[in-house]
């Protein structure tokens, strides 16, 4: 029966995302949504929109949209793409500027759709180990053959890399894209976006999913040069004319002209990100520096694997990741005060259990 | 600067999507939207979706649309793919059963956006020149080396085929995948759907945004065998995981839920479309027996683009296509009954304005 399928189809390696559940009384802290609603006034902007123009299709280029964040951003519209996630605009990215001849390089522990997209495009590759304490070692992203993608901060380290850090890997790789994953940077990143005046082979890529609680929505979005959107918008009028429907676009514009209600979620989930942080060293955990919207951590003596089992067990879901370098780890959401208060009592009867059991032996 | 376009992108021949434009005051015949609103159950369900759960993720594979689809097609959900309007799900489509060395056909004149697929992803193809009175030239289909894809009732000419003639060209093509692209056939076509049940090597794409005025929300689907879906999940999963947002999903599910209401306004256009046809033809145009919801249109006397700019004046679009083939013809979307009050208003006008002249001659 496969005779049907494409060489494309064959070597995929599809990406598994975050286990979804539905119900109030688990506590989900296993893909990085927000804990907070999105901005009221992006209710009342999908409440207007509820008219008989839903049977209309929407705009082909987001005309308003692109307007608002290039203001946000203080770049000009037709530096702006926008896309239905940030997945798509990565994937639409990888079409545009990578190339199957060329290896590209991206870190070895990172998101793990880039060698997902890597396979589906059939785009050679070489994964750069991190460095002892996790942080990228810069030299070993210059001078690629095919480009250059990571996210800043990195996931599910948390780890930033520095403004000057950036700026030399994309100079260090001209002639060459460098896709720099901003998904997490308004979580007290640096980003990237000024650098644009002094490279042209640089792509910031967005998403609305975290920092503006919108991941219902899908709204991505990639910031660069005229030249490099317009590659971007080649692929996709020729994949799909219409990708972002038009209630997306109403709540994307709504939640980025509510500049005050965005800043001040995003101070609270930084304090209580730093908090978090504090209580799991309280109890033995190694936490990485975050800057995300969620923290990396181990503990020396309870598998994490274990670890995160017993917390489903106890309607708590973290992200695990099975990789070598990484089973060690668990990845935890940051929720509200509520859902990490809540977290920290399961994690603290865990803790307690299992250091018993292994003093015990 | 093109220097950092990959070879794909520069290779891309974007398709042109029909004109936008915004106010009341243009009457828009030419992007085959449907001219009633969506039913009044999905502005229901779109009104309690609209709550904090926008922070969440949108379900992978959704589940509850499935089902419907499933129910209302008489299939089983396993047998359903979901995707970003068809468009999407015909460029997944491309990618999961289409390959470059193997050249597929379709028809010389056809939705324009699969040559755009073609030359995106590589895939040789050749174009079906159309019998004589716009009919397919079935025989011409059987034997493809890379498969075989069209739209029924095609596009933009209105004309289907029938059942038997879509078995015939499913089975002339064993072992390779025929797509039949259903856009338009609630309009009062014969869906292939039943064919599935003796033919493993079928897929059939649907959009809600022409039937189901669903055009603002970006919702198409697919439905073969199991193993063509699990292929259509696997490129899904390796280029965004999450493709259509929760409030599409809601909206789906309602509209498929109203069966009486589909019904009544499917039956409001057929009228709508079988009386503008005798207007038409009234004038002196010639009119293809059309089952979509547009009608394929040529006068004699005067030029097919010359009247698009003439009823653009007017605030009137229609589509006009300036491949050779189709130059001297004209596509009108079949809108409301005042629409097309108001459209044949102005269109008399011009038509006498212009035998005048031209019997002046």
């Amino acid at each position: 029966m496969n005779a049907l399928w494409s060489d494309m189809v064959k070597r995929t390696e599809p990406y598994t995302p975050g286990e979804q559940v539905n119900g109030e009384e688990w506590i989900k802290l296993n893909t990085n949504e927000n804990p907070y609603p999105p901005s009221p006034r992006v209710f009342e902007a999908l409440q207007q929109e509820l008219t008989s123009n839903l049977r209309k299709y929407p705009e082909s280029n987001p005309e308003e949209l692109r307007n608002a964040l290039a203001e946000l951003h203080q770049v000009s519209a037709d530096q702006v793409f926008i896309g239905n996630g940030s997945d798509e605009v990565l994937a639409f990215s990888f079409m545009a500027f990578f190339s199957p001849e060329k290896p590209i390089l991206f870190p070895a522990i990172t998101y793990s759709f880039y060698p997902t997209y890597a396979a589906l495009f059939d785009i050679s590759h070489a994964a750069i180990p991190l460095q002892e304490d996790f942080n990228l070692d810069e030299k070993a992203f210059c001078n690629s053959e095919g480009g250059v993608i990571f996210p800043n901060p990195n996931a599910p380290t948390g780890i930033s890399l520095s403004i000057d850090g950036v700026a030399n890997i994309v100079s260090g790789n001209r002639g060459r894209t460098v896709i720099i994953d901003e998904a997490y940077i308004d979580f007290g990143g640096v980003t990237a976006i000024p650098l644009l005046e002094r490279f042209d082979n640089l792509l910031i890529i967005r998403t609305m999913s975290k920092s503006r609680s919108l991941a219902g929505l899908r709204i991505g979005y990639a910031i660069g040069s005229k030249n490099m959107i317009e590659a971007l918008n080649r692929i996709k009028n020729s994949f799909n004319s219409y990708t972002i429907d038009r209630l997306a676009l109403a709540a994307g514009v709504a939640s980025v002209n509510d500049k005050d209600y965005f800043n001040d979620m995003i101070q609270s989930i930084i304090q209580t990100r730093e908090q978090a942080k504090k209580v799991f060293e309280s109890v033995g955990f190694t936490v990485l520096p975050s800057v995300a919207n969620f923290l990396f951590v181990h503990h020396p003596e309870i598998p994490a694997k274990q670890l995160h089992k017993s917390l489903k067990d106890k309607q708590i879901l973290v992200r695990h990741f099975s990789k070598p370098e990484t089973e060690e780890w668990l990845r935890v959401t940051i929720g509200s005060d509520d859902e990490m208060k809540q977290f920290f009592e399961k994690l603290f009867e865990l803790v307690g259990v299992w250091t018993d059991k292994s003093s015990a032996y």
